[in-house]
């Protein structure tokens, strides 16, 4: 990794001040976007769109051009420093010159300290890496060159933590070790991590673990005190990849194109590991120096893409991984600020498109369906699902895309103020209703997406192909183009109802095939589990209503928020959690779609809506 | 280690073109210094003061200025191209711009054949990196996610190489895996390292190790088939750190000055391996990434330096090293360019000023003194002498400085053409001997030191006290200022007297103290070994003469050459040397003779002649 890392010139300099954080911006692009990409965790619930008001930023110095909706697009420019003192949306402002940005503090994503999702399971703890007070009597004239070992700093260290397991030392760690020893009073607190010292501290200096669930759209981070297995904070971010593409094929897609392109997007994922470790580290007053060890879990493209392992032939059939085992390797290998020694440890992956975010699913969820027929499926950008049937587990993956969540949907937004979370049929009409106290709908989430469809069909606003008919108040209609309107300035288009089509037809197929191959019907599943953040919040009655999921009795289904965050705090936590994560991918047979000669069968019949 | 590490500005870049290498040179430097800095391979007997004439070139392109002793010191504008043409010595020429140096031919320091020093040793061959051939079966639809493990490129690598211990894979190799089996008809040779894949790479690819005899003054360096255990060529190198200083100690104190200064001496180790690995590998025509595994002996402090340690602690009393262990480090660690996983072994070090070149030292040469009372001793610019006495080995070093090499003497040199190398009483006169055929005496190498203070003993040109005389004609007396002529142009000082007998007063008095610490006379020493280059040349009837070396019947006194060059290569060859290397390093006591009360006037009473 000789090369370096910029973005092609020209670009100017953003320094948000109030979070001590730059990115670089490049010409014509807005300050919402580079902040993004840089992973400064700005709030932007319409992803950049400029309708939803949550990402306000103040211009502090330096010259920008802002458009507005209302200007038409035309270039107001914003060079005057008095009006530089108003808040603007940072994704309606482009720099023309470096500048320095203070960021609303509404509009700061916060570190929180409470779980994703709101979900808690009891996480067996035994850390890889323990801490070990060591005490030393100072070296005296004629003490330190007393035969070999008897004297040196390190060799006295390893002698006194042997019984630990200790054998050598990080070389990192050894080279601040001679200094920390004489500046602390020949006492100090080892990092001990199988029979190597990989960092020496002062005493008492706190152990935080990082785990990080990097998915294709949202990165979730969780600092954890090492020790006791406390939680301290946790953060989301959006991907800085997702400047690169929506979706893991045009990501994977554009690593291909150079060697540049590829260390773009490796750049990206460090800066988002790199990114929450920094926040969430600052948020507790914390160096990054205090994280001794990291789990990290994605699917099989974030997690070659994070490594730098080459992706082509990730990205045609058949779709062959560099490596599925789980892989420790060093921090600065990527360079991440740590603790000088510490590790990453990634989860392992299952095959090409199935990575260890859902091994790290089926890890959090495996006490809910031991011993049950049971289908857990991670819906997101890509919708991995596995059937469990006693020992073995068979897993499919399903290109679904972004429309669920909101993404590639024209009025789709993060679930904020302003966004449509529920849509229902009441008196023949739609009834909506808005995150916020009084909040004015501006967009709308993924649960109001499908929500919004649902109802859509049961009024017969579209037809069982999925077509918006005429004919109904709610229908606006310009030649081809068609659209219903769930509110004024909100429009749900015939695109989107087409997104959606394509994403619950390859969900729906998915879980067909996986019936099939075991011989089974509908009604065999005892159990399912739907994992991830937007699985979390959707309307059963609506995801059954349009058909991605089997009509099977509701108390069967259960919603578990991101179990994937969860299983990557338990990889975190123990060996043994690691390897129960080993056993399980190793149980699971990759049943791959695209193999199946009437895959596109099965999924033209759940196009539609019945 | 975010530092840059450039030599502080203004410099200009030299272009040594036939040995394809560049060089920065700072203003006022010569291009024969910034090339000796910089690890390029140019000869230079004298070390840059003028009078040898080995260090040759001709300046292709660029300005420069020449300052001739005949001019003075009175720069000469050297700008003019149809000059530049004319072949120069490069100690003579300072840059005023960029420039293209082309090295004469003969100055150009030779990759040899042969062992330096001419020694053999039968070493047991078991190489620690093994390479096997491995063959997979192209990945086709359907086999590449089979379930975990089954299709991934590595776990398949590593599945086949189960049985060689491999059960894990370096993150770099990993990088190069996907696109090598595919371009090389799933065929590759993997290099497996205990339990871990470290590099990946074309069947049939040489496996190449580098094992470096880190010296302070020379670096020697030895390429070696792994394979085999034969050595394809060897190289001796001025270490670059010599800029910053002619011995440790003041290499110490430059490090401790400031971060940037310890960074500038590990970037001129560095320097040292990776110009040797570079160097070598053009040789033999083969890419340094064919270098599987590097095996490193030096004395503590540049074994330190090299690895970045901190030395303030090294540097005063008691002398403490940060480790004493050997230990195993990735070589990009260090940013040397070898297969992509490989390790640098270090030797052990013994104690603060006994480093792992003794214990190379002891390992080669244990044959020689199994069951016998031994000495063995290795006089460089830091000399180390052990006693051996049945299972104990008491082991201490004497800060001999350069003198005995011909450093800082007012006309050494070194053993070059027009060196002298011998010097005898004939008739009661002065009779030298010169290296090469009817050359010129110029200067005094290593040998021809001892032999001339020998010389003048006899002869009575300076008295017991080491006073020079007068009354002779050999002897030129300018007030206090008194020479010894020993041809033309080649004095031997009153300065240089004095700087002979303070090493060989520490030499002596060394092994005075470890007989005593014994309660043994001088009598009881059964054989003596003499390594290191220095001591393969010496007239061992001159050294006794002068008191460097007990008066001992000589053929119980063995001169073995580098012994420290052939153990390093014993401990590239396998585990089990490595082993016996660690072994032995433990045995060794370290005497710090500063620490004796009464060692002052032991010296004092080694300081004359008798």
């Amino acid at each position: 990794m000789h090369g370096e890392m910029k973005p092609p010139a020209p670009w100017f300099q953003v320094r948000f001040e109030n979070l001590d954080r730059e990115a670089q911006c490049n010409e014509g692009e807005t300050i919402f976007h580079s902040a993004r990409r840089a992973g400064v965790r700005i709030v932007g619930a319409c992803g950049g769109r400029g309708v939803c008001g949550t990402c306000i930023v103040r211009i502090a110095a330096g010259e920008v051009d802002v458009r507005t909706p209302q200007s038409g697009g035309a270039a107001a420019p914003f060079a005057d420093a008095s009006r530089t003192k108003e808040w603007v949306r940072a994704c309606l402002v482009r720099p023309s010159s470096d500048c320095v940005v203070e960021i609303a503090p509404r509009s700061i994503a916060p570190v929180v300290r409470a779980e994703v999702g709101g979900q808690e399971v009891a996480i067996t703890h035994d850390p890889v890496v323990r801490g070990h007070d060591v005490v030393l009597t100072p070296t005296s004239m004629g003490s330190g060159g007393q035969g070999q070992g008897g004297g040196a700093d390190a060799d006295r260290v390893i002698g006194a933590l042997r019984d630990e397991g200790a054998a050598r030392i990080d070389l990192y760690a050894l080279r601040e070790l001679p200094g920390l020893l004489r500046g602390s009073g020949w006492r100090l607190q080892a990092l001990v991590r199988g029979d190597e010292v990989i960092g020496v501290r002062p005493s008492g200096t706190r152990r935080l673990g990082l785990a990080v669930d990097l998915g294709t759209t949202n990165c979730a981070g969780f600092l954890v005190d090492i020790e006791t297995g406390a939680r301290i904070a946790s953060l989301g971010i959006e991907n800085p990849q997702a400047a690169y593409g929506a979706d893991v094929v045009s990501r994977v897609n554009h690593a291909i194109r150079s060697p540049a392109a590829s260390r773009e997007l490796q750049h990206a994922a460090v800066t988002a590991v790199a990114g929450l470790a920094r926040d969430l580290c600052d948020a507790v007053a914390a160096p990054t120096a205090e994280i001794v060890e990291v789990a990290v879990c994605g699917n099989t493209a974030m997690h070659h893409l994070l490594l730098g392992l080459p992706v082509s032939q990730l990205g045609r059939a058949p779709f062959v991984p560099a490596m599925c085992e789980a892989i420790d390797i060093k921090a600065r290998d990527l360079g991440l600020a740590t603790a000088p020694g510490a590790y990453v440890h990634l989860l392992p992956n299952i095959g090409g498109y199935v990575g260890g975010d859902h091994v790290a699913a089926l890890l959090a969820t495996e006490n809910r369906w031991t011993k049950t027929t049971t289908i857990v499926m991670d819906i997101g950008t890509n919708t991995e699902i596995s059937l469990i049937l006693g020992d073995s587990i068979t897993t499919v993956s399903c290109p679904s895309g972004p429309a669920l969540e909101g993404g590639h949907i024209e009025a789709g937004m993060r679930a904020a103020e302003g966004a449509i979370e529920r849509v229902r049929v009441e008196n023949g009409r739609l009834e909506i209703q808005v995150i916020g106290k009084d909040a004015e709908p501006v967009g709308l989430c993924g649960s109001g997406v499908l929500d919004a469809l649902a109802a859509m069909v049961e009024l017969g606003l579209v037809n069982r192909h999925g077509r918006i008919g005429t004919g109904h108040a709610a229908i606006r209609a310009d030649g081809d183009h068609r659209e219903v309107m769930l509110a004024p300035g909100v429009a749900f288009t015939q695109h989107d109802v087409r997104a959606v089509q394509l994403a619950k037809a390859a969900i729906r197929a998915g879980i067909d095939c996986l019936l099939r191959e075991a011989g089974l019907g509908e009604d065999a599943i005892e159990r399912m589990v739907i994992a991830g953040a937007f699985g979390a919040y959707i309307g059963l009655a609506s995801a059954v209503r349009i058909g991605l999921l089997p009509a099977l009795p509701l108390e069967r289904i259960e919603q578990v928020g991101n179990a994937a965050g969860v299983g990557v705090r338990m990889a975190l936590a123990s060996a043994a959690l690691r390897n129960r994560a080993r056993r399980l991918a190793g149980r699971c047979r990759y049943l791959e779609l695209g193999s199946l000669p009437d895959f596109q069968r099965i999924f033209m019949r759940r196009i539609g809506f019945e």
